[in-house]
């Protein structure tokens, strides 16, 4: 056999699953048997739903969220508080966010952060949108909700220069010891950093 | 918003990829967002690849391996020994026996092996088709490789009063593949090994 595999529809196919993040050939593998295991019907929801992800999807045309219309259900929702935007790298950080409860502005999605290595530049991120919304008024605060690394401090820093001329109240997320963590664990930087930003503990009387 | 999910179609996505084996939701989410950082021929070609294996695959008509033509390229060489018959579970075992290098013989593809409790039967599998082969004579030997677990030993002993009748040479690979393992994961040179060391299968009668 030239080939390690027995069928080349079937070297097709593992070769294709193996170029998603984080599955080798041997998964690969395993997943395009599960697929012969499966009938058709299944094999075509599949891809069907992937390809209409694909072709059908939208971007809100204010927070740049995924969305199926024009406007994503939170910019859309009049209940939320329209003149807060807090600033997240991707849609994974909106759903994070949305699922503590805890969040009632509105977002703005960059699509990444800025890294020189991976050659993401500004002209890659939605940071003039950003600039827009700020400069058309009524925004009373915009938080940065980035990655707490040094690209995220990169794009913070790059953020807060275009945003200056308009003296938006901004704000970054709190940066300190995780809860559930203990002390002894944490690393020096976040230990000192949450040591600088403590905040005020009532007295139970 | 009702749903965890900002678009009706990448939560119909996510849910489609999280039926993978393996896969949960978080996994199925970043695969989601992978396809979407990435070009419409991406998601085409990967779906494509996915629809042509379901749709035009074929099983070899003598020993069910997965192939594109009517016979697999083991059972069409002439070069291999047609008349030793490996008997295997699925195509993942044929192809970590074909990469030890050892085995010169062609196989027997049952498509699984005996469990009761998952439902799976006698008809299930290929066993009348292997009786059928051993029946038509010119077959030396019958080599079992299935899985040292006891689904694989009940296999095993079912196929042996299958095939008692015909009193062909009947070897089991040796255990050295530990109790309990299952074959795709055992490492090339202890299956090597195993296959070299097989040792004699009495028939139950």
């Amino acid at each position: 056999m030239t080939s390690r595999y027995p069928s080349a529809l079937l070297e097709n196919a593992v070769n294709e699953l193996s170029t998603l993040p984080g599955i080798g050939q041997r998964t690969a593998l395993r997943l395009a048997l599960h697929f012969l295991r499966r009938d058709l019907n299944y094999t075509e929801a599949f891809t069907s739903a992937l390809l209409a992800l694909r072709k059908e999807v939208n971007y809100c045309r204010q927070c740049h969220n995924i969305c199926d219309s024009e406007l994503c259900n939170i910019c859309a929702d009049p209940s939320r508080d329209q003149a807060t935007i807090c600033v997240v790298e991707n849609i994974k950080e909106v759903m994070a966010i949305e699922n503590t409860g805890q969040y009632h502005g509105v977002y703005h999605v960059l699509g990444g952060i800025l890294s020189p290595i991976d050659g993401i530049g500004p002209g890659d991120l939605e940071i003039d949108s950003l600039t827009s919304r700020v400069a058309a008024g009524g925004i009373k605060e915009v938080i940065l909700a980035l990655s707490t690394t040094m690209e995220g401090d990169t794009t913070n820093f790059f953020i807060s220069r275009k945003l200056a001329p308009y003296d938006v109240p901004l704000s970054l997320i709190a940066r300190g010891v995780s809860v559930g963590d203990e002390i002894e664990y944490a690393d020096e930087v976040t230990l000192a950093r949450s040591i600088q930003n403590r905040t005020r503990f009532e007295y139970e009387r």
